[in-house]
């Protein structure tokens, strides 16, 4: 939330709305949950919504009951202007993702892998590690998405087996195609990262980050990384 | 918790501590969550025991915090005593496990799949649905382990890749052990199921119940079962 305002609503509200069709959730109506995240969040702020089933006894099965939403405000990130400027390190962690198609591409509160994989390292300098699936294709970072350019040509993988299809990622695909720049989604091997020519990193509250390394490999910013940095930034000031 | 006294706790505790220290958690003292657990069950009671990383910030870093301990007891489980007796039904889940060796075997929180397999029927005559791999093999029920047994010989899922390893599971395999029954840990495949002479299922509130029927496939119990439901009733008896 900037200055009152909520960013990329659209896609964050998707997001949210399909999930908990997925999960057979209560929605939260659009407008009340936007009304409430104004409520926590009135000036700048990173605002968390959690929507569980609710209250209940133990076991597996759903039964009907009231659900719970928790609807938090956190200060903004602070973050070094040199990562979207210079770019940053990144790691490739050796944890595998698992495969459920029945789940992927959920932000669901089952994120144990992610929490194992971000406990690789804790070396402040590395500022994302991506992992990838047993088919040795990249997924996505613990806590973004990923985006690779060959030859002025855009692709990010495919998450219809693993990973987290962030409200960035669809906004930043939207962009593109608004912008005429295609961009694949599909599978990804692992040198194809070694050998693209530019990749990048997104999430809400990063925007678009150049990679500037992974393990031994170096890249300088490119001009697509900077051109969607150019459009995510021109979303973000129209709302 | 069965007249102020916790039945399999020495299995009980080494799963919770196994699983703490799988996910570097706080591991409780066992003597401390003994005495927890006899404050809020003096009597008869169903237990469940949260161990958490604690209250937090946002992100998937492990840093550093006081863990949350949740005992809490629930009234105990009034099943038809006729499971135990004639068996019961189960069916095959249509949803298929994924696999993460880095978490398989943990009673975790992340149990998004149960959820997902367990919503696929509410046949109340149907008391379990079994969960397999891509691979083909049966891992476990949605709240249970499950055992198979041919020509006197038992095995049970191996559950390296994925599936829960159940305290009753592991207290089953230990008594059948020391009455000389050879019980094997291995993959098994589902026409393994359908050819065993019996199956089983275990966890701590039901015991071992025969499984009477699976879709077309009908059972009765047999005398693997009859031992090692007497087992466990002995085990339950002397602590």
């Amino acid at each position: 939330v900037h200055a009152g305002r909520i960013l990329n609503w659209t896609w964050h509200y998707r997001r949210l709305q399909a999930d908990c069709e997925l999960l057979r959730l209560p929605v939260p109506a659009e407008r009340v949950l936007a009304t409430e995240i104004g409520m926590v969040a009135p000036g700048d702020a990173t605002v968390k919504v959690i929507v569980t089933r609710g209250a209940g006894g133990r076991g597996y099965a759903v039964v009907p009951m009231r659900g719970t939403r928790i609807v938090a405000a956190f200060p903004p990130p602070q973050y070094d202007p040199a990562n979207a400027v210079d770019g940053v390190r990144v790691r490739r962690c050796s944890l595998v993702l698992s495969e459920q198609p029945r789940l992927a591409g959920a932000k669901t509160l089952n994120r144990l892998e992610n929490v194992l994989a971000r406990s690789e390292w804790d070396d402040a300098a590395i500022a994302e590690g991506l992992l990838g699936d047993a088919g040795g294709h990249v997924i996505e970072g613990t806590a973004s998405n990923v985006f690779v350019v060959k030859g002025g040509r855009v692709a990010t993988p495919a998450l219809a087996r693993c990973g987290v299809v962030g409200a960035q990622r669809e906004r930043v695909r939207e962009l593109l195609a608004r912008a005429a720049i295609a961009c694949e989604e599909r599978d990804i091997a692992w040198g194809e990262v070694e050998s693209a020519d530019e990749v990048f990193l997104t999430n809400s509250l990063i925007g678009a980050w150049p990679v500037a390394r992974l393990e031994a490999r170096t890249w300088t910013p490119g001009p697509v990384t900077r051109r969607v940095q150019s459009l995510v930034a021109d979303a973000d000031a129209a709302g």
